[in-house]
């Protein structure tokens, strides 16, 4: 707790952009705040954390913080988005999704350490991600109290802003700023506002950073082999290594062939449709392999009945309730299901093209002898019709005493 | 009814191959049966309709039929199996599922026509087919009894089925057979069997006959603009046409470009993993571009809860149940959904990629306004703290009374 | 559209008690409105419809409504939660929640008749009655602009609001108030407040009304037919009558028998947990009825798939979404499943039982032959084996591959 | 494994009534094995199993077992079917589905004791149990071959078996046979055939053991006060006792009360619908107990999405697949929503009755504050209409756009 004569403390999501830069002093001067800077590194391009930490020093935070994530990142979060084969709306893969509970947890935690009353984040009001902080941080201490400065100040602009800045001393860009909003990390780049704001426009070209466009890819296609236990990717071509390394590489040889571009129109949270690009080329190859494998490994019931839970996980996390009781107890029922997804998976890449082209497993269901129709066939062809008469039963009942069937399709 | 002297007759499933040739007179022979034969035109391949059907009378076929039945094919199923974007395991567009209860209907059709005891078809024991038509036939007529000729005989394999077919008067091939099992209709072609049987193998180049190989495909990308009028696809580049044409079209441009493979292991109804390899080019194309539009035109607790829908149609169309209580329940949900779904979808491709690059429609449920977060933003940005709080809360009692989401971070 | 010089005005949902009775004034006073009072008859107890539609002209409404809506509850409504078995959390029948939409239907109606530029209701800001109401209204005109005086006003409780009323000439009532806040229809009773609102007290006597104690109740069981046509109860103990008459009668022999009472802890739409009682006689005993006649006529797929579509369907209108896209959907399919029906079930009412004693369907899918452990059996028992062993294939095939029964077995 | 000279083995489920004890003998003289008996108490009535194990061994039998599992059955079975409120079409508790893994537990771990080569069941071909039995032995281990006698031979009837009992030197059962079929244990009890096939015939009072007639039972109410840890029930009134204790006993006072009767028409796994009478007056009362204190502390959003999870789960386990991938997936989702499930639940019983009266927990989050009505409110009022505002907002557009809710309202 906070002492006598001692300012109360935030602890602030701090990117080094404009808005959280303008948040880190608007905090001081309109609060009268101490505030703690933190700076996730969850992966995202470009970024100097030592330039970004300092910068929050000299703009007066009393601790600043640039940690490195990445591997609790690719631990804690992307082996269960794995698991789960996350795609919100059978699409996104949830990469602001995924990692706004991770930089949550570290606020709060520094919120704990420092004894602050406040946590602070620089998301706008019609977006997601306000709601998947705020709710995550009220999920791991309901007692911190929230503040969304660009929720509450009067600003409704960049220009309105970069005045601001000016006036309190808040270094501003000097580079034209980009017409895009652009997310990114591990798990790939979100790109949103500009021309995409029309759904029936066309991307333009210079949204794209992670991929190359299919038509400039390679013409020669390359394949990878992916390696799994349990669910969790652990080799590359016959090399084992973590998946956060995994990650990476595939970001790099899957974007160099032009795959993992998405292009969709979501339904936010907050009620409205966006139109969104990401740029995904991991997390669509690694998903895409796990379910090959999957449907190699789990049986039918499972891997129907999933598919109804993945739609639930996704989202859930999506929605901001990754430290949820539900959330928890659909990652228990896919953690169940992984116990034997382990194998390999062989994939194309050429010119924007993920293909599968193999997958095996030492616990294979995939039987041989049942399935195939040559000479090696062990399937007890008899009992067939046994089963097609219990199986249609209902139907023939139905169709005797409801006579629906026949009306149905005379009606066709 | 069959009059005295008279022998009973059957209607039987009949292609012109091997199988369904030996089965149309092993009726005779060994049932004692009069066949009447039905060769159902569904838009397969290089098929000379008239031939087979003389080919059956030669044979001794009482009666024999060769029916287009193309039209009613896309109107009366292809145009549910969009609106319900049908993809069994997320992925096989049903083109065996979807023909199997058309060909049963006119088989009923035909058997009440002639008063025939008797359905009969050329599957085997293993497959789904079978399945699918005896559950359709029950379903339109459960006094009908139907026999499986393929499954009931003490044949092995072809190279005995083709001494019968010798021995028994009927034509047998001449050119080698294929080693793969074809299915092929307007919808798709599925191919099994051979080398397939192993998932590691890479599926050999000479398989694919409705799409060229992406490497080969134009290095020029070709764009299409697909119409839709309340879920049904009516344009093809602004000009209107039937489904029956815009299939036909697009498995002609889609397979040019390469598009339209799929390699995949699936469950079988009977109880088995297979792994099967599709031609799909139209089908695919028509379900991306119906769900583009879907997420523009349906709102957010529609389209979410649809998705299960969708699961549960495939699944059961896959089981033979199109005729059935609980797919016309699911139907009446779709058709509900369709209202709406009017427009247009561009979509691009390019060697092996269909992507869609726009969509647009008068119902649109984008709002402009509500998405941007430009200067026409006319989002109440003030409503999102109450929202939050509210939309939270049930986890901030969570959090207050149990402390679960405190422990779950920490254990992570 | 109001014309210059004229007051805009406001509809508001006019019960005649107290809080809206202040509402009515408070909107001329404070927002200097002409209110056209609506109230409506959707058979709550005990109210003269004339005295209070006259009040509220006395009070200096413009024009007063007091609308028999009864059998368009009954036809509109029930009949369709009905169809749906709609119960929240397996449990509530949803009798506030739907009478809100029909509510909200006549209010928009009178906001066109009238050029309203507003509606109001009376509802506090954390029930559910509220969200219902404003998005019902929305759904039906997204421009009228909606009023919650209650959630506006400074007034914390009753006696602030009595001197208000006072004050302002709004005639207050003479009677000590209930300490329980009631709702009350056709559908049921519902009651909160107070005692309740410690979920470990027992419920007071004095809270029920519709139903008597069941140790009070007569000592002899009352038997009644209820007779149902696609879905819809028609006829009681053979009399044909209409729904509103058959929910009026049950409503009064399942209450004098002491069945009817529900006492839940149920999650509201604004995120907090709440503890309620209700006396549902006519809904329990309907739906119940219902549920075996589904049973009897309804087949085995689509009754297991139409419990989760219930759930929805039950959420979506506990939710306010009743004019929805996903509820229009949900009763199309539950519309589809209702064809076949139709038959009669006998149930027997005892000191707060009410037990199914007999149901039967000219379209009954229960076939004595198949049931039948006696002679008259026509079962295929061979069919058995053949059915076992390909249901069970995926099983077995697990269990040699994966071996995971055994395991979990031995760790029990 | 066999040795040369030796008889193959079979491990026999016995439970020592006429059909089991021809099977035992039939196994010996038809298929010329060596048979171990294995009888298993799961808490059926009045059995002397010494007596049953003794005529076992009289008949041929090489070994026989009479186990008490019934420990082991409520702390490995019951326990998992309350945590997932096990009810078949939301009414069955699954008594027989329960106890079969059970017992097929038992026969594999005896057949590999032993090297025995089969299992043998003495169900008939058109019952659950039968695919239970053999889905479960075929999990554990799919090696072991299962005979199924009564659904192999050619009797027809009690009468020939009776014939064949008295030749084959079987001792039969002197007293008159029931006309009904009895399955029972700890969970409940399960009455099948005679007059009960008509399903509009009301149940003879003569097929009730378990529990008397509400209208027979006490004129003064009994309350039961039921711990709960962590979702497994711990006490009765206050005394802490083992869950087997807690289901004898509450066997005995519920059925004294005329709690636990159910009648109902089910669908039976092999395709046909069946009228089921069941005594179940513990597991009732155990499930009622568990939801109530489930609605008390259980999220809204995993209370809702479990019933759904419960539904499948009661569906595999009637379905035989108590050992199956999806089954434990299952378990583990309930398994993790059960951590807080601990408190106590007051229930009365009167005449046929049992409610709840009340439910805590020091794990509730019931909160007060924000349910109260009265001075003590906590909740924010002012977030719902920004609440309000953004979760309408989907239909808001939707009818801007779509203009469809009006029309279904005029429609009505």
């Amino acid at each position: 707790m906070a002492q006598e004569n001692e300012k109360e403390k935030v602890v602030l999501a701090y990117s080094g952009g404009l808005d959280t830069s303008v948040c880190l002093k608007w905090l001081q001067v309109e609060k009268g705040l101490d505030v703690i800077a933190l700076c996730g590194n969850v992966g995202q391009d470009e970024e100097d954390l030592e330039y970004i930490k300092q910068k929050a020093l000299d703009m007066g935070a009393i601790a600043s913080y640039a940690l490195d994530m990445r591997e609790e990142y690719a631990e804690g979060y992307l082996t269960r988005a794995i698991a789960a084969n996350g795609l919100y709306e059978n699409e996104y893969p949830l990469l602001s999704a995924l990692s706004r509970p991770l930089l949550s947890k570290h606020l709060v935690d520094l919120a704990h350490e420092y004894g602050a009353k406040y946590v602070a984040h620089g998301c706008t009001g019609k977006g997601n991600d306000q709601v998947r902080f705020e709710t995550s941080i009220k999920a791991l201490d309901p007692t911190l109290e929230i503040l969304a400065p660009v929720r509450e100040w009067d600003m409704h602009d960049r220009d309105q802003e970069m005045d601001w800045a000016k006036t309190h001393g808040v270094p501003v860009p000097t580079t034209k700023s980009s017409p895009y909003s652009i997310d990114d990390n591990l798990w790939g780049r979100a790109i949103e506002c500009g021309v995409l704001e029309n759904p029936w426009n066309e991307p333009p070209a210079d949204i794209w950073t992670l991929t190359v466009d299919p038509e400039e890819a390679p013409d020669k296609p390359e394949y990878v082999e992916i390696g799994f236990e349990a669910g969790v990717p652990c080799s590359l071509n016959g090399k084992e290594m973590p998946l956060l390394d995994i990650v990476k590489e595939l970001n790099i040889i899957a974007g160099a062939n032009g795959f993992g571009r998405l292009d969709m129109v979501e339904n936010r949270l907050v009620g409205v449709k966006s139109r969104e690009c990401y740029e995904v080329p991991a997390a669509q190859t690694l998903i895409m392999a796990h379910k090959a494998l999957e449907a190699l490994t789990l049986d039918r019931e499972t891997q129907h009945y999933k598919l109804g839970v993945e739609q639930q996980w996704a989202t859930c996390v999506y929605y901001g309730q990754w430290f949820s009781p539900l959330k928890m107890a659909l990652d228990a029922f896919c953690a169940q299901t992984q116990q034997f997804v382990t194998g390999e998976v062989k994939v194309k890449f050429y010119k924007g093209n993920c293909t599968v082209m193999g997958r095996k497993s030492p616990y294979s269901l995939y039987d041989f002898g049942l399935a195939s129709y040559g000479a090696d066939d062990t399937f007890n062809h008899q009992a067939a019709k046994g089963f097609i008469d219990l199986f249609s039963l209902p139907i023939v009942v139905w169709s005797a005493k409801q006579g629906a069937g026949a009306k149905e399709a005379s009606a066709e």
